[in-house]
This record gives C-alpha cells, structure tokens and sequence, in this order.
C-alpha cells in the first residue's frame, strides 16, 4: 500500500480489559481512517489507571502522527483520560466555567439538574480546543502537541460516532487538501474465495501497480481497496478508472462500496423491487432474518420467517411431507426446495429463502461432512426455485455466519436479475 | 480487587487494525487469567511488522510479568513473530530439523505433502520450549527472559483455544500454588440494574471487605466476582463461603457461573426438564432463536421459531385477530399474548416465548416510545400465560440484545419454578 499519514487508537476503560466487551469504537475509526488513507499502526486497551494512560499516550507520540484517546471522559473519579493526558504533555487542567455553564444547559434540557460531580467534565488540558457532544454530556478535546494530533471522545459507541463524523471527519477532509494526501476506495465482495478475486483482478494490478490494490479477506466477505495519491484531482483521475476497472474485473460479485452491509444491500434492492422476502431457516436457526432487520426500517422488506429446526415442524409449518424428510434426511435439495416452497405459499411475499445445513460439530454423515448446506431459493413466479449447494469450511459459528451471507447473496443476485430483465437491452451487465 | 501478577495481551495480524475484524482471542484468554487471578493490565494490536511487533513486545516486558502473542505463527513471510520475538529478546532463530519432521508427519496424516515453506514453523527461539497444537500446524513457543514468562500462541481462534488449554493453563495452575496466588470466582446475574446488584450485596460486603468483590456490568448481564488470596486451602476457606453467600443475597437472577452464557443454561435446564420451546419474535427479527441454536444440540430443546415482523404473519402464522392488532396495535399485551398462544398451540413444544417492541430508531409514539417491549411466555399448560412489559434503554442494537436476554431469562425462571413445584418442600428458594 502507499504509505501516509500514521495513526494509533488508545481505548481507556478496564471494563474493556475484561471477558466480554471488546473495543469496537476502533472499527468505527478505522473505517473512517482508511477513507481518507490513514495507516493505523497500532491499537491498544488500557485500564482505568492515570499512569498507565499517560505512559500509553507517551508512547504512541514517539510512533504516531494522530493519536486517538476513546473512553474515560465521564463524572466519576474512574474517568482519568483528561488527567493522564494532561500528565503526558506537561501541561494543566483547568475547569472552564462557560463549559460547566454548557453542560448545566444541556441538563436542564433533559428537565434534570446537573449533579455538582459533571463539573469534572469541564475540565480543558491547557491549549486544549473542546469539542462538542451532541448526544451525552461529555465533551471531546482536541490538541497539537510537538507536530502531533490527539482527539479526546468519550466511550459510549452513540456518542463516539457522532463525534468522529463532527469533528475528526473535518480534520481528515482538511488534511487531505494536502498534495500528498492518500485516498483510498472499497470495493465490497460477495462469496468469492480470495484466489477467485485474486485471479479476477490480475489486469487490474498490470495496469494500476501492484501497491495500488489490496484484498482483505474475511470468511464470505471480501474488501479490495484502491489508493492513490496526491490532490484531490489527482487523486480522482487515479481511482475513478481504478475503481471502475476493478468492479468491471470481478464482476457481480460486488455487492457494495466503503462500509455497506450486505444485509443493507438486499434490504435497498428489495424495497426498491417493492418486494419482500420470507426466511425458512433450519442451521442458522435465525440469522437470515435477524441480519435482515439489523437495519430500521426492514418491515418495508421482510414479511418474517420461520426457524424449523426439528422435522416435524418443517411438515407443520412448511408442508415438506414425512416421506421426503425420511427419503432424502434434512439437508438435501428435495427438503430445502420444499421448505422455500411452503413458506413462499404461506406468506404474502415475493420471494422465499430456505436453508438446511449441517453447522456441527455432531450430525456429519459420509456423505454429508459437516459444513453441508443446501439452498433455495423460490418466486417470484410460484414454479420458480434455484437450488445451490456448498460445503463451508471452518467451526459451527463460521458455517452459520457463511450459510446466511450466502443465503443474501442469492437474494442479491436474484434482485440484480429481475432487474436486468426488466431493463433488458441495457449495456450494464448484471448477472453472473 | 486484590493485587496479582501482571499480563498484557499482544495480538499480531493486520487484519486486526481493519475496519471488520478484532481480537476476540484476547476475551478467551482474559477469561482464563481472571479465573487465577492473574490481572490483565493492558492489551494491544499490531500490525505484520517486525521491528513494529520487537517494540510492543519490548514495552511489554517493562510492564508485565506475563505477554501472550497471539498470531503471526504461520509459514509465509507476513508471519513475523517468531523473528520479531528473537529480536526484542536479542536471541538467535534455528530450523529445528525435529520439529520440520513432526510438521511433516502433521501433513501426511492428512494425505498432504508438507509445502517446503512451512519449515518456517519449526524455527524455535534460542531458549525456547516449543508448544504442540493439536489443531494445526504451527507449533506455539515458551520463554522465560528476566523473570518474565512469555507465550506465542497462532491466532487462529481454534487453535489458540486449544493450546491455551493445553500450555497456559498448566502454567497458570502450577503458579497458582504458590502461597500467594490469587483465585477469583465468578457469578452471572441477569436481567437486574447494577445499582440493584450492589444494594442486595451489600452485607456480603461488609463481611468479607469492598476489595474482594468486584461487579462488573454490561447491559442486561452483570458478572460478581470473588477474590481471594492464599494457597488453595486458603483460598477455598474464603471463597466457598462468600460465592454462597453472595449467590443467597443475589437470588434466582443469578443464572450461572464462570463463563456460562445465558443461552447454554437455557438449554440446559430445558433439556433436563424434557421440555422444548418455540420462539414467536417481531422486534428482535430472530435472535431469541439464534442464540438457542448457538450451542451444539440445540435440537433437544428448540423446536423452532417465528419472525413474525408483519402484521399479516402474525395473524396468518399466529392467529392474531386482526381487530387485536388494530385496536391495541402490534406492541401490546394483547397482541404478545395472543402471538405465544399461537405459537404453542401450532408447535408440539411445551413453551412458547413471544417478544414484540419497538427498537427503533422509528415506530415511536407518545404511550410507547422507543424501548418499549412486551414478553408473553405461554406454557406449559394450555391456559398458562405470564406477561411482562419493560422500557429498555439504548439504540436499536442493545434493545434487541437486552430483549433477547430478558425473553431467555424469563424461560429460565420458568423452569426454575417448575423445578421447585416439583420438589416442593425444598428448602432452596428457586423464585424471585
């Protein structure tokens, strides 16, 4: 990749330390750094402890241009970040009345009286700008220290982002003016294994560099990015063919750009279809329809769904009869291709997604090795079904969170082929 | 919390510093510290760079008397930790032909032919006690460097999971017998408030000293833990009282121990009780399902599931009237009721649990804003129907967590009362 601009995250709070909460803020961060090109070199958690934050914050100076501090700027005499970060720099902390003034306002507003302990978070680091919480009573700081930038936001994931999109969007905006500016694009990719893209884009890395692109694999899901350098214009006579070469190269496999969802996406494609999908669901037991309302507003896309895990209910429910699920077992087309069937005739909806699998680690055959799972997928016509059949690699929790990004995918793709017909004579390709 | 040996937690892969991806590793081995009482003081992520990995662990060591290095254990030239390790230690890096062999034999028992590059993994540290994974093929690493005890696991979860086991737990357990080890127990409540926690255990507070329990809340799940100092005996004498105590003053909301999810419970007690539930959701879009078919063996105890998210469904799956609907609108008793009636009396299970609510950030009105949930849990006789409504705070993501959680609390009470019903006359209190 080009190189740039160097940043670190520093997450504050022990309960961070512990068995079940992770620092999710920093994705959040990254995200938005990777947009405008920033290399984040480093993340760390870090306790409650006064020292221990200043020694952190010490260090990453030393190895990063921009330093971001999440968590710790509560009332209580647990939230040190401003003390530790006053401690690190040498420098003083002062209550600045007009923000206590600030923070009563805000109080009031909700009806209720500022207890005397907020007035903790008025307290600027000096030469400190302070920077506004739409959503808490918080305030975030933001100082220069030696050639170095360092934001202060609070933990609470609402409140973080809302303040990276007010005040660190506009200082990477402003950065990226620069003539050395680093911009970097992402392409979002469905269900191919990383080789296939890999094998897809070969041209790609001729024409553009090899340093230009990069794949990011995760199970299912696959990021390839695009960076270039230099000014805005610059930067844009780069990456619009790029981006444009790369999605032509892998094709409709590209489900979405930047941060999309792939859940997003086929909730955009259904409501703007005007059509609504029912989920049957056996080995991911619910995970289809709950990644399908993930989003507001999913009751414009999904009529609902039903999770069959035994036999008798997928003949109750779905009316796949005893005789199949005693011929062929639970995953097999025969039973999957009924069960999407049966819910398309049950509901009122355009489309219907059935998925049989075997998640593990117990129920394996020989013939049907754990990671087995079938698909189908049925409408909008009442004789239409596609059936797929994959074997998953991984354990019971990538099996079921593979399983439903397929099973998106194939409403995705379904979407994408109606709409090509619709549109048909249109030079866009859309189809496999 | 009474003070202990010290770790940090370093895990290598710059994958981690992307916008999708964290360290989940780290919450398994904070686990397994937290139960020896070893306090996990700072953790970090760092990218595939060797002098970059040399520094962190460098810094490490200052702090810790323990590091674990997860990842970067594998044959390609991006696996850096190996060489980085040998680096910030000052030592040498040898081919252990012994160990090239074992990896070989690895291969060929799965039919394979040992690429040449994978002899990478048998380079031990100069000093090193090289460590078997039983799950794949890179061997983790042992050292001991001026008092301080250093581990380098892979980073694949699987793999890292088992030779924790293997590897750091023996050596976890062999410090622990020393006089001055720490132990702490955990228990876990809940659906109750934080500050309801600390009210019923106060006088276990007073009894044992404010530095030997410690609550530690996430939303809708709060974990109590014991501490105790000493040699095991020691340590037993304290501790088996005050977790009795502290499980007496907390009541039947606390559902488990250790590291115990709610879910796994759930299923547990349903299975004891031969008994199977069916899930009617609209709010939470298939989640309450989801999380019973996590555990392997779900099939024992979940019968299955509806997402009712349209009115249609649930008056067309349901049997919900639709003059219900209309008159008392989908976020009802009425219609929650109606929705686990339904359910039960379609599905050969002996519960059925119904959630419906608004998670927003939409659907709000003046009389039901957003939080607002309604639980009905019918079952198991025909007429048995137990009604609940709660306001949850928070975005539509924690709604949906904490409705989940508090839909498979109250299946939990349920069978806890059954329990005691059964056994009447018991002396153990099982009800709220």
């Amino acid at each position: 990749m080009i190189c740039t601009m160097k940043a670190a995250i520093l997450a504050v709070g022990s309960e961070l330390l512990g068995t079940e909460r992770l620092d999710t803020n920093s994705l959040a961060l990254a995200a938005l750094l990777e947009r405008f090109g920033v290399d984040l070199i480093v993340k760390s958690v870090i306790g409650d402890d006064e020292q221990a934050i200043a020694d952190e914050l010490t260090a990453r100076l030393q190895q990063a241009d921009l330093v971001l501090l999440t968590g710790g700027l509560g009332p209580t005499e647990d939230d040190r970040t401003r003390a530790a970060t006053a401690r690190a720099l040498g420098r003083g902390l002062q209550v600045d009345e007009a923000w206590v003034e600030h923070i009563r306002k805000l109080f009031a507003s909700f009806g209720r009286v500022m207890p005397e302990v907020n007035r903790r978070q008025a307290e600027v680091i000096d030469g400190a700008e302070m920077l506004e919480n739409r959503r808490g009573s918080a305030p975030g700081q933001k100082l220069e220290h030696e050639g170095r930038h360092i934001f202060l936001f609070p933990g609470v994931p609402r409140e973080m982002k809302g303040m990276m999109v007010d005040h660190l969007e506009p200082f990477l905006a402003a950065q990226s003016k620069s003539e050395s500016a680093v911009e970097r694009r992402t392409l979002k990719v469905a269900c191919l294994p990383e080789s296939e893209v890999e094998q897809r884009i070969k041209e790609v890395y001729t024409t553009y560099g090899r340093d230009a692109i990069a794949v990011l694999a995760s199970p299912g899901d696959i990021r390839v990015q695009g960076s270039a350098k230099g000014t805005a214009e610059q930067r844009a006579e780069i990456l619009d063919p790029m981006m444009a070469d790369l999605r032509r190269a892998i094709g409709p496999a590209v489900y979405g750009e930047g941060e999309q969802q792939l859940e997003e996406v086929v909730g955009e494609l259904l409501q703007a279809a005007s059509m609504r999908v029912v989920t049957a669901e056996s080995c991911t037991g619910g995970l289809i329809a709950e990644r399908l309302t993930r989003t507001p507003g999913s009751s414009a896309w999904l009529e609902g769904g039903f999770v069959t895990y035994s036999y008798g209910l997928k003949t109750l429910l779905l009316g796949v009869k005893t005789e199949t699920l005693e011929t062929w077992g639970a995953v097999s087309e025969q039973v999957v291709v009924d069960m999407a069937r049966g819910a398309l005739s049950r509901c009122r909806s355009e489309l219907a997604i059935a998925v049989s699998g075997i998640a593990g680690p117990g129920g394996a055959t020989d013939e049907k090795p754990v990671g087995t799972v079938h698909f189908a997928l049925a409408g909008p016509g009442e004789h239409e079904v596609e059936h797929r059949q994959v074997i998953f690699p991984g354990d019971r929790e990538q099996v079921r969170r593979m399983t439903s990004q397929m099973a998106l995918d194939m409403i995705r793709r379904k979407l994408l082929d109606l709409g090509a017909e619709l549109s048909a004579g249109s030079a866009e390709e859309t189809s496999p």
